[in-house]
């Protein structure tokens, strides 16, 4: 009656970046097939205030590996935050899953209890298991979900399915 | 090292439908200060073909209390979704809390383990894990991020840390 923190994480992130990646592939393909601009795409966003597509993918690839790193302490890859294509976005989720799949189960011994803190929002400090629960899988999930967002209201032609990964 | 079913659900659900009440009053005081219309803002989708806000909040509402009924096997109250109003929105978050805040803990026992069938979309049997890590979480996550970017996208004047309830 109980999951590991592990399970809680790599695997969960891991499925989420596939689909994300799985919904950029119909995104470029929508743009292929308008005959559209990529970048009109990518730059996309729902708020003048709000991060684009580009910072979406971003995000969610800094969640899951920050997460990791912070529950783990093994130091998670920097990237430059500089994709400007469908190509290079997807580089960056592959790049992410490979950090994410070289953590062993064994390495998360104890980030249930493990204090987190992080250098924003003037949070108080978490536990582990807190840190998962109430900020670092909300927060993945709504990076996935706002670029699903994105290409529906850009008219690419997904649907909740494919966020769940139903079909993956 | 190890969650129980019950903590990741049970809290999580009830904070992520506080966090939807919240952005509810903040999308009721900006529309109250605009002197725009209700409906307007409780009708507002990102895509043709997606939920409006109202949906948004009844489909929160039910991966929730779905998701703790086919882990406990204790029956959920059925909802109408015929909500029109903030106040009647407001009322289901509140009902849907009630009710999830009513089961225990005792009651989540084996639900790791127990098959879950779902009845659309051609998907496989779960055990109660994979459903609430491949399913559940992402569903609600889903609703609860997508009512943001609505509110978002219709200018109301929330961000980020109002999604993840860091002063709630």
């Amino acid at each position: 009656m109980a999951l590991s923190m592990y399970q809680l994480t790599v695997p969960a992130f891991v499925r989420g970046l596939k689909v994300m990646s799985a919904l950029l592939k119909k995104a470029e393909a929508h743009v292929e097939q308008h005959g559209s601009v990529p970048d009109a795409m990518i730059s996309a966003r729902l708020a003048d205030d709000m991060l684009p597509l580009t910072g979406q993918v971003q995000r969610a690839s800094d969640t899951s590996k920050m997460t990791v790193e912070r529950l783990t302490g093994v130091p998670a890859p920097k990237f430059e935050d500089n994709e400007t294509s469908f190509d290079q976005l997807q580089q960056r989720i592959a790049n992410t899953i490979a950090f994410l799949e070289s953590v062993t189960p064994e390495q998360f011994a104890d980030s249930e209890e493990r204090t987190i803190r992080l250098n924003f929002g003037g949070l108080p400090d978490f536990t582990g298991a807190s840190y998962l629960l109430t900020f670092a899988l909300p927060n993945f999930y709504f990076h996935v979900a706002t670029a699903h967002d994105i290409l529906r209201n850009q008219g690419v032609k997904i649907g909740k399915l494919d966020y769940l990964g139903a079909f993956a």
